[in-house]
């Protein structure tokens, strides 16, 4: 029989997957029961808030995939052009990997939940923050003029976001290969 | 009595300010019809289709929003830095009076929908099309160099969109006067 915890990790993972390809308000709690083969008892126990808990404890369980990817991308890249080049050539790949079902792990439940739902709007807000600190803490580790590193993470976070929706849209992975292009120029030191 | 053709569009109007609160499985058929006043008969009668076509027309409404503040955007400027932040302050504008509940008219169908429904993704592929078309012939047309502006256009886009997303999640436009800034600056002559 598997430990409750597990039980709590699995409906988290499978909620935030469906949130993902579907939606919140797409994904009835019986699919999330269904998918991830946790018992209806531990759901009440473990989520007494209901969905909405369920979403908000998702996104901190999705964002971390986003932010081991930058941590990883730091740690190989030699300059502040591979850093930028890494990520979003992973989140294009991801996307393609998923046929075009899996965006950005946490944009659907804020343009679905957001401002509405307090508890969701904190969770994506932290995570958003995370991200935009994680990279500009990359690109000044990576010899990134620190006075220019939070507008560029922002810019690098928003055009990321952007480019998953019209990937999304296209079926193809163009916008964020084009988004990779810029951002890359964006870091590019000045003189050739 | 109002002409059938005033019941459609008042149809697709609060059909696309509805998904843009609240997506469009969070919207049922019925707030449709009653947050228009169009009879329900003319519903079926314009919408055979039923909500999938609504959903797909509605994008096409909501996106001449945009395309008229492009246009704009573009006969009131006289550079491109000053074009990329008309467009971009204005969306920010946007947001803030709809007090965070109206982000990008089409980005939340998009998630919830595409790939899953053909319909709505030819109207979202196509009204990011026209954006993007739009920012790139302005930026052309107001003397920035033709082989970078199909980019940076792109960018403009992408980053605007997740621009969007950052301030409906933080409620403040912070976000969006940062994707500004690094837009104008990207823009801007290279010498001082």
């Amino acid at each position: 029989m598997p430990r409750t915890t597990d039980a709590r990790t699995r409906t988290l993972e499978t909620a935030a997957d469906l949130f993902q390809r579907q939606g919140y308000h797409g994904t009835p709690l019986s699919q999330i029961l269904e998918e991830s083969g946790a018992p209806r008892g531990s759901l009440y126990f473990h989520f007494p808030g209901g969905k909405e808990q369920i979403a908000a404890e998702a996104v901190d369980v999705a964002s971390e995939e986003m932010e081991a990817l930058i941590i990883w991308a730091a740690e190989k890249s030699t300059d502040p052009v591979e850093f930028l080049g890494r990520i979003t050539g992973s989140v294009a790949r991801w996307l393609e990997a998923s046929d075009y079902t899996k965006g950005c792990p946490i944009a659907t439940v804020t343009l679905e939940l957001v401002p509405s739902i307090d508890e969701v709007g904190s969770a994506v807000r932290a995570a958003f923050g995370r991200w935009s600190h994680l990279i500009r803490q990359g690109l000044i580790d990576l010899g990134f003029p620190e006075e220019r590193a939070q507008g560029v993470a922002l810019l690098a976070v928003t055009a990321i976001e952007g480019g998953l929706v019209l990937s999304r849209a296209d079926r193809s992975t163009v916008a964020l290969r084009q988004v990779r292009e810029q951002l890359m120029a964006v870091v590019a030191p000045v003189s050739g």
